[in-house]
């Protein structure tokens, strides 16, 4: 049982909540509460960010771990049941993917909408082309819900769980708090340990954010390990249970097909999912298609029934760079794309996990086949890792593809630990892969122009160029830690307001000189080029002389001087 | 003065040096002496590996910090004057990029060759076009000479030197060693305090790997801090006073012109180069070009005496994500292009430096517009940081940027440490700075298709497949860190040759599933995919009564099963 959770606002911000109004089917209006972070300058101005951290940031939040949180979403209207597709008309689902479909606006896309700073109705369209997804299990009322697609800001995940070596539910839990606080914006209770129904009970009552499962997982451990032991009736069991509970959405291999199986045994690392190779080897003993496979479309109608998402898992994925984008790999995709399009008929969310460790050359088509052969389901990877041999860093070289295949057009990241390939992460291990995955889907956002992205860097450049360090601190990823680095070489607080910084020195300073010409050329009424200028016009007859070049180059061949574009 | 520096082989590997054969211009022969370090594995194979580490790994190196490190290449052909250039041909200097142009291959050209596994020949064909630079100062003849250019191996720099506020020679000398041990390609000192001369002295003769500087941070010391005192002469003497202790290549800022100045002015961050922001204070003040500019051709002629390499800096480089690719900084690489030709028609090897801040999609034009205009030198750029939002993580934000433009052909990486912005990095931070930096140079190694890069990738995944724990480590970049984190989950000895891991755990492993696989076939005298074939033979009556489909999909939009390609 948790004994005690992160609490408390983040480095001088408060968490604030803005009332969004939204409308009902009935024309009646539902005053929708939507968390925010408001960082508070020196300037006396205010920087609003997104925040995932729930109530736990809260200057005193009123918390009982036992009760779980506030239950937000209960008070929200549920429309009436929509037909899941025009294909199966008569099938009657209450999903975000039907309502999107029957026009309806949900307080789910309401809420969304106002954290991505968008409209309803756009929202509403990408839902119902299937290229974006809201992850809200109807039994999952204390979720904030959020917004999975590539005309979004582009999320992360943080992977928690215990295992059978180590760890216990009150670790994991504060896990699940600290990762929101950093920026996770959603997490997957993948624990394959003792006690996993009970761990994921505390994590789904206390988390603000969408939480996924392999329920495979846990239908494993049910057959004590066993894979050639699972039944489609365990899993089913395992599945509905887990519904029950409130997971948002979860990972199913149901892509690997049994002559997809040889495909990856002559790889240089086979098969590296887990849940991959669980479903391998069943169909290796069973020599047949897995019950994944051949009770899809019952296993959709479970989902739709509590607006469970699918992440069709890449079971299949590369595990090192020899492996990339391989046969085995396309092929299974190629069935997610079909698989897609049953789950979708049926009313069901869907988006789809990819790779794992693909070199840089070889990371935008990843995107292109996904969009194509998954009919625009968002693309959710696992890093990529773009080499082999960082074991310890993998956090870093998984961040480098993870930014470029969101550049590309991935919707969410699943982040990746130091401890990746060595061990489980710890509480630090955790929030380095928080803060490393923010980075890679903020340098993501940025370059694919999301309409605010850019708002934060230059409000921390702006800080950084006038010497305000407090709003420098503030305004990064990570307050504590950029606050610690600077305490190392210059602890007194005289040098948080300095002119200066440990560089270069009291003496001499690149930004300031910047701003002694801007100042300068105030003082005097110009611009800083007039200012230039004006100073110029005074030589000019000199500057004539010499046939406009103030430097003559020294051999022929060099041309002319280079001009301001 | 040094205390002491870290010393010893890197984990499992002993340091070796092989014996390369250099023919001289009279036709004799001369043995080379070239390092590498030999990582011993479990399976009794040897992985062999680049190495920068100089004598410090050897197993009982014999070392004196005073007297530096043995000067092989004193005993090395140096082949006589050639001309400077077609455009220079009284001109005589003895450089890398002179000979080369008259079609002599020199020991350093063989020696770079065999380190990096190709020809002689076609290492001095790409010094001979100025797409390639071997910095080598003839006065630093302890330097084991490595070549800078998009058809090598990215190499990446280490920034080190103490400032007015802290540090001490000590600490320096043995970050050198330290940045040079995991794998640091050069080094820059960087020093502003006291002390600079002797820093440096101690830093050159204790360096196995090239030095360079920025002399104009030295100039500014001897005119105490007042950027507006500095003179040509000043600057000449400190030029040549560094050029004679050894320095291998030197940072100027040539390139900041008068009328560049206010361009960058009314920037967010205005101009953030050091270097840049003396001269641009300098130009203000005098309202006239710099002599970095005017004494151009000079300082030229003085950097050739020693074959000594300008490294062309980007005084207006962009400082935030707001200011990348703007008018100041085109316009400065522009005027760099110019210099160039100037410095190589003298006979002077160039590199060019590049930002700075730059978000992703802005990146790769860099490199071309570099290209183009500076007439094909090798790009060494800073990073580029991907966000400014992350204070104590520049080093993942720039590794972002630094493995996509080197993919785009950069040629060498200078490294970002977590303390940028912050504080002078220690010498936990010069590590991680470097490891980070051999990650994205190694990424884009594999992006670009080096012969030899994925080796290594292949070698690990092998060892991790295999569960060779200790081989996994040892092929790492950083086995200590590797190590060290698989020690906290599971810190026996039999962990480190058990047949799982911490994330699974003993009961069930993803990769045993398709060794399995293999086994099976193998032990059946099968392919893998004849295994699954021969079983699936078995079946084939039934497979075909159910029309070739081993599941049929429920709705009639989804299609044919997918095949693998």
């Amino acid at each position: 049982m948790p004994a005690r959770v992160t609490t408390g606002p983040i480095y001088r911000s408060r968490k604030v909540y803005r009332e969004v109004e939204h409308r009902n089917t009935d024309g009646s209006v539902t005053a929708l509460r939507l968390p925010a972070r408001t960082i508070e300058l020196t300037t006396g101005e205010d920087f609003e960010v997104y925040d995932t951290s729930g109530p736990y940031t809260e200057e005193n939040p009123d918390l009982d771990l036992e009760r779980g949180l506030p239950r937000a979403r209960e008070s929200w209207e549920r429309p009436a049941p929509v037909a899941a597709s025009t294909e199966n008309p008569n099938l009657r689902v209450q999903t975000q993917l039907a309502w999107a479909r029957a026009g309806i606006i949900t307080p789910e896309m309401t809420f969304c909408a106002a954290r991505e700073g968008m409209e309803p109705e756009f929202v509403r369209r990408e839902v119902a082309a299937g290229r974006a997804v809201i992850c809200a299990n109807r039994r999952h009322p204390e979720v904030e819900p959020m917004i999975i697609g590539r005309a979004f800001a582009v999320k992360i995940n943080a992977n928690m769980g215990n295992s059978v070596v180590t760890s216990s539910i009150a670790e994991e839990v504060e896990k699940m708090v600290w990762a929101t606080r950093w920026g996770a914006d959603t997490i997957m209770d993948l624990s394959t340990g003792s006690d996993i129904h009970e761990t994921r009970e505390w994590i789904v009552r206390n988390s603000p954010v969408p939480v996924g499962t392999v329920p495979i997982y846990e239908a494993l451990e049910k057959v004590k390990g066993d894979p050639t032991r699972l039944t489609w009736e365990i899993y089913r069991d395992t599945v509905i249970e887990q519904c029950e509970q409130g997971v948002d959405y979860m990972t199913v291999h149901a892509g690997v097909l049994l002559r997809y199986v040889p495909l990856a045994a002559e790889r240089v690392t086979g098969i590296v999912s887990r849940g991959g190779s669980i479903m391998a080897a069943w169909c290796l003993k069973e020599h047949r298609e897995s019950f994944l496979y051949t009770h899809f479309a019952e296993l959709c109608d479970i989902l739709a029934r509590y607006d469970v998402t699918f992440s069709l898992g890449d079971g299949l994925r590369p595990g090192s760079i020899a492996d990339a984008n391989d046969e085995g790999q396309l092929a299974e995709l190629r069935t997610l794309g079909e698989l897609t399009q049953i789950a979708r008929a049926r009313g069901v969310q869907v988006m789809i996990e990819g790779p794992g460790h693909v070199p840089l050359h070889k990371i935008p088509v990843n995107v292109e086949w996904e969009e194509d052969w998954c009919h625009g389901a968002p693309f959710y990877t696992l890093g990529p890792l773009t080499t082999d041999i960082a074991p310890g860093y993998d956090h870093i070289t998984s961040a480098i593809g993870a930014a470029v295949i969101g550049q590309a057009g991935t919707s969410m990241l699943c982040y990746v630990t130091p401890k990746e390939h060595l061990g489980l992460p710890n509480r630090d291990d955790v929030k380095v892969g928080v803060i490393t995955y923010k980075i890679a889907a903020h340098a993501a956002d940025l370059a694919k122009g999301h309409p605010r992205a850019q708002e934060r860097d230059d409000a921390l450049s702006r800080a950084r160029f006038e010497f305000r360090w407090h709003d420098q601190f503030a305004l990064a990823l990570d307050p504590d830690t950029a606050l610690e680095f600077h305490d190392e070489t210059l602890p007194a607080e005289p040098a948080k307001t300095a002119h200066f910084c440990s560089m270069c020195g009291p003496k001499f300073c690149s930004m300031r000189i910047s701003q002694d010409v801007r100042d300068y050329a105030r003082a005097h009424g110009l611009t800083s080029v007039e200012a230039i200028e004006a100073g110029m016009a005074e030589k000019s007859e000199e500057f004539s002389r010499s046939g406009g070049r103030v430097y003559l180059p020294l051999t022929p061949q060099t041309g002319t001087p280079s001009r301001p574009r």
